[in-house]
C-alpha cells in the first residue's frame, strides 16, 4: 500500500482539522504509522494510570492517520467501528504511542490494527482494531 | 440486580474521582443507568459532528457506572475490552445520552451493553458492549 | 424496516444455500427475527455445553437472516466482522435461540445485535453484534 | 511466555477432549501456535468460499491452543469474547491457517490475537482477538 501524504502534511492537516488535539505524528512509513500523545494530568485515572478513554482516542487518530497516509486527505473517512482490549497498565510519565498497520484497504472500507506502548516500553498496553468507512467520491481529496 | 449506590453518592464520587469530567449521572435504576455529556466545540469533527472518541467515553463511563452501581464504589475496578458500533451522526447542539445495561455481573467479571443517543431523539448513534475486570478484594469498597 | 421476504421464503432459501445447515427460520417480524438450532452430542464441549463456535455460528446465519429480510434474498451479502460475549453456559439438552434486531441498515453497511439464548430460559446464555457488507447492485436480488 | 506443552500432548488432548474436530495442531512455540483446518464442501459458502463460522471456529480453537499451551491441558478455560474482522475470501481449495500469539496472560485472563490465512497466501484471510478466562485452580491441570 503506497503512501500518498508526508508526515509533515499529515501534522498540518490534524492541526487544521484538529486544533485542540495533542497528537502527533511521528512517522508515515510503507509497513504503518506511529502516532504519539503526551499524557496531562486530567487523563490520568485513579491510581496514576492513564485513562481508557486517552487510549481509544489515539487508538480512533492512529487509524484515522494510517487510513488518510493511503487514500489521500479526505476528511470525510468515518470511523464505522472501534474494538479494544486492555492490556496493561500505562505508565502516567511517558507518551503514549500508537502504532498502526493496516489490514485492508477495500473500495469502501479500510480495516486496521493499533497497538498501544508507554514510550520506551517493550510491552504493548492495550490492542485495538477499528473499520473506517471510505467516502465513495476520491475527488473528495483535500490538498494540503 | 441490586442498586446499591444512590445517584447522588455516584455523581459526588465522579466529581471527586474524575474532577475533569463533564458527565452528569441522570438515572440509577434496577434495569440500567443513565448517563449524559454535554458537547463542548473542541469535541466536534469535521462536518459538525461528535467525534468518536467522545461517544467511545461516554460509553467507558457509562459501564464504570453501571458496574459500580452494582458492586459499590469500587475505584478498581477496570476496563478490560470495548467494543463501539457508530451508528449514525449525532446532533452536534443536543447533550450525548448513555443508557447501560449490565448483561452479566460475575464474581470477576462484568459485561454490559450502552446505547448512545442525541438527546430527544429515537435513533441511537452508536451501540458498545464493554468487560470489566471486578476487584477481588470487596473489602476495597469506598464509602462516600 | 419492512420486512421483505416470508418466513417460508427465508427457511426455503436457506435450504437450498446451505444445505448442511440445521437453523431453522423461527419468525421475520418487522422489530427483529428468530433463528433456532439443534443441539447435537458433537456440539457439545467438555463439561456438557454447548460449544463457543456453534454459539457464534448461530449469531452469524441470526445477522445473515435478520438482513436478508430487509434487503431481499442476495446471496452476495457477507460478514464483515463479528463482536461476541459469552455470558452464561447453555444448557446441552435445549434448542439454541438467536433473536436479531438491526440497528441500521444503511445503504452498503448493515449493523445488528443478537441475543442468544436456550430455549425457555429468560438470562441470555451470549451477545453478538455484527456488521454485513451490502452488495451495491440491488438488482442481485435473488427470486425464490 | 513459557510453553508447558507439547505439540504432541496438544494433538491427543484436542482428539480425546473433541473426537470430532477437524483441526489438526501444526506448530507450538514461544512465540506462538499454528494450527490449520481441512475445507470440506459443507463449509463453503455460496460462491465457493469458505464460510464464516468455520473462520471463527478456527480462531476459537487457536486461541484455545495458545492459551493451554502455556498454562496447561485446562480443559475448564472458556471463551469469554471474540471478536472478528473478515479481510478476504479464503481460497476454497486450501486448508484454513491460523497463527495465535497471546497480547496477555495474567492470572485470571489471557487475550490473544489470530490471524487466519488460506495456506501458502500471503495476505491475511480474516484477523481475530478474543479472551479467554483461566479458571482459578491451578490444580485443575490435566495430565495426558
Amino acid at each position: 500500500m503506497t503512501v500518498v501524504v508526508t508526515r509533515e502534511e499529515m501534522a498540518a492537516f490534524l492541526r487544521r482539522e484538529f486544533p485542540q488535539t495533542r497528537v502527533s505524528v511521528e512517522a508515515i512509513e510503507a509497513d504503518g504509522i506511529v502516532v504519539a500523545h503526551d499524557i496531562t494530568e486530567a487523563e490520568l485515572r485513579p491510581g496514576g494510570t492513564v485513562s481508557g478513554p486517552v487510549m481509544m482516542a489515539l487508538a480512533d487518530v492512529a487509524l484515522y492517520v494510517a487510513v488518510l497516509s493511503r487514500i489521500g486527505l479526505v476528511p470525510l473517512a468515518v470511523t464505522t467501528s472501534l474494538n479494544i482490549n486492555f492490556l496493561r497498565k500505562p505508565l502516567a510519565d511517558r507518551r503514549l504511542i500508537g502504532r498502526c498497520r493496516l489490514m485492508k484497504l477495500g473500495k469502501s472500507l479500510a480495516v486496521g490494527e493499533v497497538w498501544l506502548y508507554s514510550e520506551g516500553q517493550e510491552e504493548p498496553v492495550a490492542h485495538a482494531t477499528g473499520t473506517y468507512s471510505i467516502p465513495r467520491r476520491p475527488d473528495a481529496v483535500v490538498t494540503v
